[in-house]
């Protein structure tokens, strides 16, 4: 009566196993800022709420497997803002970005197929492989670099005959990169040179500062029949408990095969699809002091970790995750030290070290994903503490 | 730029091939009564709405990845009025039955393992048998002995080295049967003696008519640290489009192990959950007159069938399904056949053929399933529709 290995072999959230000293710190009247986790604190649109009311069906009925009609429209309308057209049957709704995720890996690969990712990667990207029964093959970039692409020939040696895709998350959790224009049509180059799938993880699409230029992977006009889009209301509308996400391609084959995986498992829930449905009409203001706040926390976060001696980063551009580089050996010790050793005022943070990050054994030891859903108050005090448990942490390791 | 052999050899719905076919009917025209699908069209209980009128959280929130305690708490709460215990640790809210049963097909299975499940099954175990690399190895039951189980010889003829698991639906859709509590003994016997698990579906637990006994696979002492039971509220409570289910054992190892599949899709809707946990305040009188209703629908179908000449049907005991042998060829041609070439009084009905819930090749061809989610007015005139049109379909294919 033994499970699978498969399940055997998937790793529990890398953040969890510091769960149980925070909450042991709590219980001892420690408070914890939580720059661990990607949980927005922004407030959820009004839209939401007035979408729930709208629903007064008598009988809580099946939705069909692709999605209610209105919020189809409502994402082919939110796309054409981005310059981005899709049809009807071009679009899939999921549970979350996550199942929308699984869906694309299920479509295109099979059993031990690979997928190439930059890594450090969203640590799901690996539970998702583990289900479908993919490889990941990362291809590494640092924070020196302010995790921008490697070179296209350093990319094109990890393709085999078993690599089915390229796949990123862009801007990028946890590195808050947001790759340029030559950055995503050199990718765009690569797929199309070796025959391979592009999939496009850009659901922190409005999350990008400094007046930067976003490029989806759409943009690339001469492959979007290989772009497989993953999509996700969460962050964009602070409204990740709907879990109402999407995969989408111009491709209207992959779509028209996924269905066969959207009808397995019925539909994604009525009740949210129709409140979702409704954020289209969210104003424009919502999200412009979405994105000012967020910059400004990201100033901020970055200001003080510079004044760290040691650490290394690079001003993280999108999303609002960045990934740093510290002077200590484990980052797992210090984010474990920070809940168990240290306080300051009867304070502390938790961390999320980036070890689980990266797929290549041994790197990212050194490293730890700070996520700013801060309000800046908040923030401020939450990195300074940081720098002072950083500060003291050396001391007492030398 | 090819897609994966899994999903290319997956099925689309057997079901949505005929949907064309209904719709041209309907431009016609032609009203359409439909007996293919599972969608009850009971109202859902005021509890619901209620539950989502609680929701008032400023941001929507990832809930976590077991489900809020609220739901898990009414989960305990409602098995206990069916002798069965279960410990906050041992049940994972999911999306639906579906991820349900997904997620323990993954924990226990590998890539080519296999699954025994008697035929005619829920079409959809296919789906999830594809999505997890695993092989459905059917045990054929019939519809001249009411679809109960053949011998236990029989059964454990069909277990090689690759057998992890023992799959059923207990009451069955489609076939609408019943176990007795010699059946379900002689299941957990054989899961026993051959060191298996017993995937237990148990969502129409609440539709069993005649007075009749309802076992669970829980019920069997000796075996419980082998049953994973999937459960769902869609049927229970008529709310479908909630999706909102379970998985559920008491091997707490399974439920550790299966926590890491939930991980990795973060969690299932807030909303939904927080509606659905208070459906367990839904009087008494609802599932009382449900039943009652149900039961006569059954009764009204039965007899229906059993007036029309040369159909093979037991009284069906459990569901809201019924798998009847026909005196046709081909049950998809004759499904077809209603939707195209006949009407009464500018009426007809859908049907779905049957041999989709087959994993045996040839067989199920002259049969079909019939689902009785329509009222008794509706479902009376129904059958006369389909009597009269056997009746003429027969005299044209002579």
């Amino acid at each position: 009566m033994i499970l699978s290995n498969r399940i055997q072999n998937m790793q529990f959230s890398p953040i969890r196993k510091l769960v149980p000293y925070a909450e042991e710190a709590k219980k001892k009247g420690v408070s914890v800022y939580h720059l661990n986790i990607g949980q927005p604190d922004i407030k959820t649109p009004e839209t939401f709420i007035e979408g729930i009311r709208k629903y007064d069906d008598e009988v809580l009925k099946y939705a069909n497997s692709q999605g209610i009609p209105e919020l189809i429209e409502s994402f082919i309308k939110y796309y054409k803002e981005w310059n981005i057209e899709f049809d009807n049957d071009e679009i899939i709704v999921t549970n979350g970005g996550s199942e929308a995720l699984m869906f694309a890996l299920m479509a295109i690969c099979d059993y031990d197929d690979e997928v190439i990712i930059p890594e450090p990667f969203y640590t799901n990207y690996n539970g998702f492989s583990a289900v479908a029964g993919t490889k990941v093959v990362p291809v590494t970039t640092k924070a020196e670099e302010g995790f921008h692409l490697p070179s296209k020939e350093v990319i094109e040696s990890k393709i085999t005959d078993r690599t089915r895709a390229i796949m990123i998350s862009n801007p990028g959790n946890p590195t808050g990169v947001v790759y340029s224009e030559e950055e995503v049509r050199m990718l765009a180059d690569i797929v199309k040179e070796h025959d391979l799938f592009l999939i496009s993880d850009e659901v922190y699409r409005e999350f990008v500062y400094d007046g930067l230029k976003y490029t989806s992977a759409l943009y690339m006009d001469d492959i979007v029949d290989r772009v497989i889009l993953i999509d996700s209301v969460s962050k964009r509308y602070s409204a990740c408990g709907a879990r109402i996400g999407l995969v989408a391609s111009k491709n209207k084959e992959i779509i028209n095969q996924i269905m066969k995986l959207a009808q397995s498992r019925l539909c994604v829930p009525t009740v949210e699809q129709i409140a979702c449905a409704n954020l289209i009409k969210t104003p424009k203001a919502y999200f412009e002091e979405v994105l000012k706040e967020y910059e400004t926390r990201r100033n901020i976060l970055y200001k003080k970790l510079s004044e760290m001696p040691g650490v290394i980063c690079k001003k993280p551009t999108g999303a609002f995750y960045v990934v740093a580089k510290l002077p200590v050996e484990s980052g797992e010790d210090f984010a474990k030290w920070l809940l168990t050793d240290f306080n300051y005022q009867n304070k502390t943070v938790m961390i999320a070290p980036a070890e689980g990050f990266y797929a290549t054994e041994g790197l990212g030891k050194d490293e730890i994903r700070i996520s700013y859903c801060l309000n800046t108050t908040a923030l401020e005090d939450a990195m300074n503490i940081l720098g002072m448990a950083l500060e003291k942490y050396i001391s007492i390791k030398k």
